[in-house]
């Protein structure tokens, strides 16, 4: 009879368990925890702080007796494996409510130990008050601190996922909500002009946005914590939630003498085996491969953890089955606002020197005459020769992570934009658009690859040479009402047929609308007619994108 | 100067005329259109009857005048074209206002037809309360008679997109309203089973919904209308809004001697050229490719006509783009549900001749410890062997456009069950689950395929032999709310592993819980232990979707 071993619970192991037990019912399989808890819906963690889920009950998945009658597997808690026995299958596990220590041999070990939040090394750190949110125990604490100490304002320091999601759940406790970050933006996983909307989202509803800062040290004091930054300034807060990011938990297997990767993650194969073969490891701990550059990353995501844990428990019971490369698809909300994102973005291609070509669009998540329709920013990031998709990122309140998931399998598949012009999506008044905001950016993708087009940027508008004009085909009402660029010409498109011989042959139109149309129309009118033109892609909306993320840089423009 | 002659506006014929606008300025662009409007939101007819959609105005798109400022294209409206003359290159048009006739040369011609409203030959039916919904001029008709004559009572013939969309829009104005379909199900694109849930929805929105019914005279009396129903009934009904379908409007064509096609559509080549190459046409009107079979399809949906008129206006002016397969992907709102699909049915399938296996799931949309979560109910069809995906029906009350956009890019991109397990979608609490419906979809059935699991059917409990037992694994506390199958035997899943030898090794084993999770949980629990068994697929739920569309046979099951 078969011995597996799994070590961590939660989506990994716990799938990995309930899998291996549905695979054979001969298997002897024994999860261990360190924790009280065996599998619990972490993401969950900060909407029952918010009180979107008020029940805490909500958030317990399974109990070790629900496993045992259910999956006949032996669950044990407060049980911290401590070191492993490669030679003899045998680990050593520490009980922490017994106090003592024992041996369990295994066949195969799955481990999941999952990451652990990372705890910035600064002076005061260690107060109570200054607590992370990854388990059921961490939220515990927080909610008594809120309770029984009720502090007014918050800190939540880190701007991702868990400190997003943080820093909404205090602002619907009614808190004073501070969000430290130490880089330029939120929400890594998007570029700094995607985010731009999100801090503004943000300070909208009254969360105090301290971006570029770090927390360099914390003092009590008789009201609450003095926090210092980076910046140089102080901030009085009552509470703090640290969600700076995670590390990979690797000290029992690098202890066990297990490869680790080149990010710190303990090294899997595709079949998520370790460099010893009776050992697989899963979850928020493992390097896996990014679906484009083919380089290791880690991806602590409740996705890839569940899938690695079903296919680890199939290999260890003698299947031979891959998990593939990872996208990283991830989506956020923010207050009113949707985040989400796939592949790689702008500042990962940079980094790994990968080429690429980028276009916004900025259309209604559904038809613009049915009620209820909100805008969707829209980036898409694709190879400059065939129009591979690369990745894509989205923001709006309505429709969001439908364009993603979309974009999503495009890029599994090995889609390019010419591919997404074609889609057949879903479209009824209430739902999309005949021309889906997918079919959009495929449009404006394939026009620009074909030739059809040829695109500028918003952060070219800051370089414009004595060579360029910014041409703007909007309305006179529309500039009034939405804002104005700087020193552009404005000739609105309707007129522009009628008024060409007031431009110049001589210089290239940088021509702008508000989010692309009708500037491709007026491009289009431009170089037909012989002139030197580029389109602004994204229009005004994305330049007030990333005139959000500037020093506000005023734009020099040659006036007429 | 190259002339394109544009036949009809609308999405294909006004997508033609701007795309060649963009590609050329030279081009001269005329567009005809026998009708009031060139280019109308006609998917937004029903939503303005209803009150969705408040202003008339949001469904006018584009007027002559504002076709002629942008795209510089000469719009002539009440002008039908009545003959094409292909030798000499020349349309004979009808000015209705003026009541007269002149010619028009071409070098290309784009035929944009569209479709006619099929109207059944019966006794009364041309009686001015009877109206089809297909254009401005219908709706305002309709709206016409609603409020001038204040008829209590409506009745919409045909259950189709058109059909369910006006019957809602009649309930939501506050008349009592009959839907009248002659084939057993309502949404023709979904199967049977999967249109049951819609039939209890019209019904629980107070709409009188009469199946296996058609229309077989109206005789006009002091207050209204009596329709004779083919199934004896009568109905006293105050407006009858005709649904049933559309016609290629082919005349003008067939007149020119243009080929037909086996469906009755305009044939085209994948150029959208006629048999004439100086013709092309797009639209409703046209015959495209369906994606599975390969055979000629009649797809009446605004985003092909869209692409379709990008594509030959692109070939009009010298390119040689083609417009790929259709699958036919759609949606509809019926009260508070939405239902899609995409792709072949059961129903299609069967016709073609095409061999497929089909998964039931019904999961929820979201993380189900999230507020509002809600069941969507998605059926998945594919080939046998490899598990190439044929097609995918969905409906809820959230969530449903999203996973039939997925699985429509997936079929594109010749994606297998193996594939959806692997997706990586989106996921937070309030958007998705860590598996999403479409991971748990492709689990089911790459399971099957792989040998892991092997399903039945709810159609094949009907028909359960004496080697058979129904075995029911949800709690008895579940059967006593949700209701049970007649003659099951009931061990809970949790108990089974305890409870085995009450089972007989001699007989098959058709395991069913609520949705087949647990099913699947308890079928592999008994195979593993040697026992013949079969997982119901979807469970009691898609028994129940089933059961709603049978003369309600009652289960004959071998007892205990």
């Amino acid at each position: 009879m078969k011995r597996i071993v799994i070590v961590g619970g939660v989506a990994g192991g716990a799938s990995a368990a309930a899998r291996a037990r549905r695979m054979s019912e001969d298997a002897e399989i024994i999860m261990l925890d360190r924790g009280a808890y065996i599998s619990f819906a972490n993401c969950g963690l900060p909407y029952h702080i918010g009180g979107d889920i008020q029940s805490r009950d909500a958030l317990l998945l399974q109990t070790p007796e629900s496993f045992k009658r259910r999956f006949n597997v032996e669950v044990r808690l407060h049980s911290d494996v401590i070191a492993i026995d490669r030679e003899q299958k045998q680990i050593t596990v520490q009980d922490a409510q017994q106090n003592t220590s024992y041996l369990v041999d295994y066949d195969t070990l799955i481990l999941s130990p999952g990451a652990a939040p990372f705890i910035p090394d600064v002076e005061g750190i260690s107060d109570g008050r200054i607590q992370t949110m990854r388990n059921i125990p961490d939220m515990d604490r927080i909610m008594r601190i809120l309770e029984q100490q009720r502090p007014t304002h918050a800190t939540v320091v880190g701007g991702g996922f868990i400190g997003l999601e943080a820093a909404e759940a205090l602002r619907q406790r009614g808190l004073e909500a501070t969000l430290v970050e130490l880089s330029g933006q939120v929400m890594a996983p998007v570029d700094i002009e995607m985010a731009t909307p999100l801090h503004s989202e943000l300070e909208a509803h009254g969360v105090d946005l301290r971006l570029h800062a770090g927390l360099t040290k914390v003092t009590a004091t008789d009201t609450g914590l003095t926090l210092s930054l980076s910046d140089g300034s102080d901030l009085e807060t009552g509470i703090v939630i640290l969600a700076i990011g995670v590390r990979p938990e690797t000290a029992l297997a690098k202890a066990a003498g297990l490869a680790l990767g080149e990010r710190g993650g303990i090294q899997v194969d595709e079949q998520m085996r370790t460099s010893d073969p009776d050992i697989l490891a899963v979850g928020d701990a493992v390097e896996i491969t990014e679906w484009v550059s083919g380089k290791p990353a880690l991806i602590p995501l409740a996705g890839p953890a569940n899938r690695q844990g079903r296919i680890a428990a199939d290999n260890a019971l003698g299947a031979k089955r891959a998990f593939t490369k990872t996208q990283g698809t991830a989506v956020c909300r923010v207050f009113d606002l949707t985040v989400a994102a796939t592949g790689m973005n702008e500042k990962s291609l940079r980094r790994a020197g990968i080429d690429y070509r980028k276009v916004y669009v900025h259309p209604m998540d559904h038809a613009s005459y049915f009620p209820g329709a909100e805008q969707i920013s829209l980036k898409l990031l694709f190879t400059p020769d065939e129009g591979k998709i690369l990745g894509a990122q989205a923001l709006g309140k309505k429709g969001v992570d439908k364009r993603i998931d979309v974009l999503a399998v495009a890029q599994r598949a090995g889609m390019t934009v010419f591919d997404l012009e074609e889609l057949e999506l879903c479209y009824a008044p209430p739902y999309g658009s005949a021309k889906d905001p997918v079919n959009l950016a495929g449009f404006v993708a394939a026009n620009w690859l074909r030739g059809d087009t040829d695109l500028c940027f918003a952060e070219e508008l800051a370089a414009i040479t004595a060579e360029q004009k910014l041409l703007d085909v909007r309305t006179p009402a529309e500039l009034e009402r939405v804002g104005a660029f700087d020193g552009a010409i404005n000739i609105p498109v309707d007129e522009l047929r009628d008024r060409l011989t007031e431009l110049d042959p001589t210089v290239e139109y940088l021509v702008a609308c508000q989010v692309g149309l009708r500037g491709h129309v007026a491009y289009r009118m431009l170089v037909n007619r012989g002139f030197k033109a580029k389109n602004l892609t994204g229009g005004f909306k994305t330049w007030q994108m990333f005139k959000g993320c500037r020093q506000a840089t005023p734009l020099v423009v040659e006036g007429e």
